[in-house]
């Protein structure tokens, strides 16, 4: 193992993934935050909804009031100032439509000088939610759409307008009032409109969208819920501003940063990454043997979720993968590291994050009798790269905003 | 389709192949070619060996003799001063040991003002022989190889040894002529002492090595043959100006200059592309698509030889499936275009170079029913690519240096 690399790769991992947890994000995206004569409210939603709550606290000079829905078992402890709700996820239940409508009776009533900080994560759909409709008709609803084949663009289209906090009608609900809205993104390309439904995000489906999906599947509906179906949602917001934060986009951006501290002159080539985990591995280490070549001392950084099919009963995961296929290509004399790592911490039904290989790894590997091919056949990365101490082992990392690869070349 | 971006790719396809063709290798090669006050003499070897001797007889100011060892049926006509011989391949014959043995005789008793101009090409293993031991001992001995399960590199080492051209030792028989050589290589790297196993390029490996390789598979040798692995072969040539042509390395940077002349700025990613196509086009994709968010026009280039694992009885070859997989990714309003052809003219068992897609092709198969996935499962990338316009058709284009992958962003 080149042991400076293997060093230069834990420095990036690690300082990486700091970047990406809750409370850094919202520390981050909170220095944007300038505080006007009025109010401030914080409304936080989603499976991270208290550490982001928390986190702001500790940030915020004033706080007005607040409030946290999150899952259930998922409120840590107390936040002065802030109320604490748990929720069903990922089906709403009556707890999610009480804690919401308390949030929405917060933000009612409020002036343009006040702001809402407006703290979402992934869960949020569930969480937070009040139908304009009695709860057993949007299940009904839902149920049709899933039962019709309908898919999860459509189903949006249609539940964006039952609803009283979907589809941009919370930021309108906050209105004069600015809202602050800080989103923690664990969707591949940020889709601001799909995370939790968008509740501060203009929504670009029409009624006639709307109608027309409803006629498609022949779904069948109140006569309330028809007319709803023909009121339209807010097109433009002009008192949000945005800040995603946490995600693969900044987890990419972290890593280069770190790269760039070592020395590395850093490339993103890519934080929608989408392939077949080791294919991506093959292809990552063939530009880094190829970049090897023009004697810079260069990080490649490639992040997004790549896939693995089972073809065999091994341990393992996509990152351990990915890693692992890019050792024969790599193997040689140009001292290059490929490595791979899940945001959260765990990289398949594994204790380890991901996968490290360097351009000596394949003849470890040779000299043990391990032979990569096999391996990937019987998907059982973890062991092989066990035996050349090539796991990364992070332990549970508090977020999770997709997985990210570096490739260094240590000219 | 984007016409624009279709228009573009056409022009790079057609530049850049051109530019790999033989003659336009061997002509652009010969522009380094200095005209000493001695005699220029001609040896050519290889699958493309009359070709490329014909385009130099074209640009050669003086030739004082020449030869051509092809393949059969390759001489395509008389070349005047040059002699042209048929020869056995993939196994040396009769015909390969006596036009071998008058090209040792043509570059014997040269003067150190003397230049020989030696065109290599594939094939040159077989074509360009003239053993140290009867044929039948070496054809005995490469079975003895063969059947005990050695590896193209352990098989050449002994070779070298036994062979009066391998390994350098062509270009010792030339000295102290000069020799100026051009090799078009068709393998991914560029191995030098690999194509036609090196006659004009120093040979690493020792005879100890060799005789490790005797003993390791028990290799039964006569008197003669165990003296030759002992014999040294050239571990330094310093009369050798070596030119490689016509490489994927030389695909790649053609179509960067192509894509430049078009006001594209060109990133050659790597020239050692060597995954699964299909998820070599969606990685590639989704650099391009990442890139896109840049605002800059931009060209992505990967040079190399992907893989296809047949799971259906379709019509495709590997890029086409290359292609085809990126339309998902690129799919949307940024115009970007993914194509990918093999340099022959040929990718797999189709009348086509390769496949093109661009951000509208997606919705354009969408419309006529066909689903990517499915095609690429059947293995059918050629009749999907088709019916919207996307095959590229070049015809047999008479070189083949592998494939090449450009993914243009016109922003």
């Amino acid at each position: 193992m080149n042991q400076k690399l293997k060093k230069d790769i834990d420095y990036v991992v690690e300082n990486s993934i700091k970047a990406v947890l809750p409370d850094e994000a919202v520390t981050r995206a909170l220095k944007n935050f300038s505080y006007g004569d009025g109010k401030v409210i914080l409304v936080a939603a989603g499976k991270a909804a208290w550490q982001m709550a928390y986190a702001a606290k500790g940030v915020l000079k004033k706080l007005d009031g607040g409030i946290v829905i999150t899952k259930y078992e998922h409120v840590k402890d107390k936040i002065e100032g802030i109320e604490c709700y748990e929720a069903g996820h990922p089906v709403p239940d009556e707890n999610s439509f009480n804690a919401t409508k308390k949030a929405l009776n917060m933000v009612s009533n409020l002036s343009s000088n006040d702001t809402v900080v407006f703290l979402l994560s992934g869960g949020g759909s569930a969480l937070f939610e009040l139908p304009l409709i009695p709860g057993e008709e949007l299940q009904d609803i839902t149920k049709q759409l899933l039962a019709s084949g309908a898919d999860i663009v459509e189903i949006n289209t249609i539940r964006k307008r039952l609803s009283q906090v979907k589809g941009g009608r919370f930021a309108l609900a906050c209105a004069p009032a600015k809202v602050f809205s800080i989103v923690l993104s664990d969707i591949v390309g940020d889709p601001l409109d799909m995370i939790a439904s968008g509740p501060a995000y203009p929504d670009y489906s029409t009624c006639e969208e709307a109608k027309d999906i409803v006629r498609k599947y022949n779904i069948k509906l109140s006569k309330q819920a028809e007319e709803l179906i023909g009121k339209e949602t807010p097109k433009e917001l002009n008192n949000v501003e945005t800040h995603i934060t946490g995600s693969v986009r900044e987890l990419c951006r972290a890593a280069a940063s770190n790269c760039g501290k070592l020395g590395y002159k850093p490339i993103i080539l890519t934080d929608e990454l989408c392939c077949e985990a080791r294919e991506a591995g093959s292809f990552l280490a063939s530009i880094a043997k190829t970049k090897s070549k023009d004697n810079e001392k260069l990080a490649l950084i490639a992040g997004g979720e790549t896939v693995v099919h089972l073809t065999g009963q091994g341990k393992g995961g996509r990152n351990q993968e990915l890693a692992l296929s890019a050792a024969t290509v790599i193997s040689g004399n140009k001292p290059i590291a490929v490595a791979s790592i899940g945001s959260d911490g765990t990289d398949g039904p594994t204790d380890a994050a991901g996968g490290y290989v360097d351009n000596e790894t394949y003849l470890e590997l040779c000299d043990k009798g391990i032979n990569i091919h096999d391996v990937l056949m019987n998907n059982d990365a973890y062991n092989a790269l066990k035996a050349v101490n090539g796991l990364i082992i992070t332990g549970a990392t508090g977020t999770n905003v997709n997985d990210v690869a570096v490739a260094l070349i240590d000219n």
